[in-house]
């Protein structure tokens, strides 16, 4: 039998895995990542998934791959570009995570193109042509184009965070820029409205307060699920903001579907009227029925891109 | 020796031509497009490609094929779906042509489409990944991504003239939408700045009046190419709206270069530097410097799209 590795390298937080040749995770460990040089990081994340094959009673020359997403720019030969966050910078990972393991197929990629690869693979959908988006503390998006993920010429595309939503009042950017998708439409942006909300109402500040409601996402996602008319407000002003990015996308790219994850996609109908609202008014009559769906991948579906990468061919 | 027939079918006009194997045209004419039954448009538009034909003393037999440009949504397989202008539906122009020529080569494609193919092939450039724009009396735009033209799961990818770049105070597009490039950045859309520019300016008024320049867009270029400020600024509004529309562009597929053709090409040196600084804003840092750049087909670009059809294998 044939066995993957599987690395979910976040900017915080790591994912060790191991999956069988059906792509389930059988043995799995979070850690922080550590923010120190990148050859010691991944030396010991290797370390590790040694540990995990020898749990399994099983050793890396049983890997028929392994799989790596990253929290930054990714080339077609895997090389990370940049991770701001880490502040890494042209890092072959491949080359030093195959060096500690004797592992010759080992396969990277960005965190969101490996999220569109997975629901390509194993969403159990059948688009070939797709844009995945990311809504989680940012906006990340990818594109599936006649199966194939597309890097683009800097191995960037699918920035749909970073297109503008709004020009007249923008909200600043963690990039800098103003009026991005990120930052009216994430869950960062839905945070800072139920914040705002909050201060401006006393009322529902209350509500918040009693029913021990953090005053965030995932609160608010809980008042709007039980009805409450500010809070169902607040989800429509942020699903019309990601309806603006996403009726440019479909415009521009006449994709069959966009599928959301993240963290946000756990409030997908609360997002979707508002989205196919927007939709409506903004999308060419061609292409304003695209599909919208949730992700078929749950909440780990940056861990099974690193399972796709490790089984691609 | 080889010839192509090329047909470049737009709303109003049609030109009718044949090319030698070097793509030159060698004979071309051009006519009004009748809004009849396509059947007998495009039958009597066979006969005059074989009257061409006689004029150069070749036949049908000595065409490797024939390329047709149309005004309106074109599939994969040269099936016209929908020329609004013309009231045309799910036309099968090959056939048609192929029918009445006996040629069997017969390849039919969107115009702006076939632009984008004859920038790739004929262009000179060396890009295997642009946005093609034409900016005209309306915005069309298309993709050529690796090399190969993005259809899209409609047959519409690329409409960067319906993505929208003004949400507080938009103008009404010829699609019904609101805000959309086409409405803010088109020939027409500058030409409608320059009639209210003149409305409120009776010395800029006058000026057009005395120097016995159209009050359109390309008056405007005359004295915009002369300095004249108020002008100058109303290029620079329209091309901060087309910058606008090409950052999110770019943001979405990180293509490496944006050429832009149609009438407003000629004016090309009067938008840039608002496109630019647009994207210096609005385009993430990886991105921003994609080049720009005219198109190199001059002003012909359809009917060369038609050739390059036509020489498709």
């Amino acid at each position: 039998m044939t066995y993957y590795g599987a690395l979910d390298v976040g900017g915080t937080k790591t994912i060790c895995s191991v999956a069988d040749d059906s792509y389930h995770i059988l043995i799995k460990e979070q850690f922080p990542t550590v923010r120190s040089d990148p050859e010691v990081f991944f030396a010991s994340l290797s370390e590790k998934l040694g540990e995990q094959c020898r749990k399994l009673g099983i050793t890396f020359a049983d890997l028929g791959g392994i799989g790596v997403t990253l929290p930054g720019m990714t080339d077609e030969n895997g090389i990370l570009l940049l991770a701001p966050f880490l502040k890494w910078r042209n890092v072959d990972v491949a080359s030093i995570i195959g060096k500690h393991t004797g592992v010759e197929h080992v396969r990277c990629a960005c965190d969101v193109n490996a999220c569109a690869l997975a629901e390509y693979r194993l969403g159990g959908g059948t688009e070939r042509d797709f844009l995945w988006i990311t809504v989680s503390t940012g906006i990340g998006g990818a594109f599936i184009l006649d199966g194939k993920l597309l890097y683009g010429v800097n191995a960037v595309a699918g920035e749909i965070g970073h297109t503008k939503v709004e020009y007249h009042h923008p909200a600043r950017c963690s990039c800098g820029g103003l009026g991005c998708a990120e930052a009216h439409a994430s869950g960062t942006a839905l945070t800072r409205e139920v914040l705002f909300a909050c201060e401006k109402d006393s009322e529902l500040n209350a509500l918040f307060e009693e029913r021990g409601l953090s005053k965030d996402a995932a609160g608010a996602s809980v008042l709007a699920g039980e009805g409450n008319a500010e809070c169902l407000a607040l989800f429509d002003l942020v699903g019309d903001y990601l309806g603006r990015a996403i009726a440019n996308a479909v415009n521009l790219t006449d994709v069959g579907c966009v599928y959301i994850g993240g963290g946000m996609s756990r409030s997908f109908d609360l997002l979707l009227p508002s989205i196919r609202r927007r939709l409506g008014s903004d999308a060419i009559e061609y292409v304003r029925n695209v599909k919208i769906l949730p992700t078929a991948l749950g909440y780990e579906a940056a861990l099974l891109g690193a399972v796709t990468l490790a089984g691609l061919k």
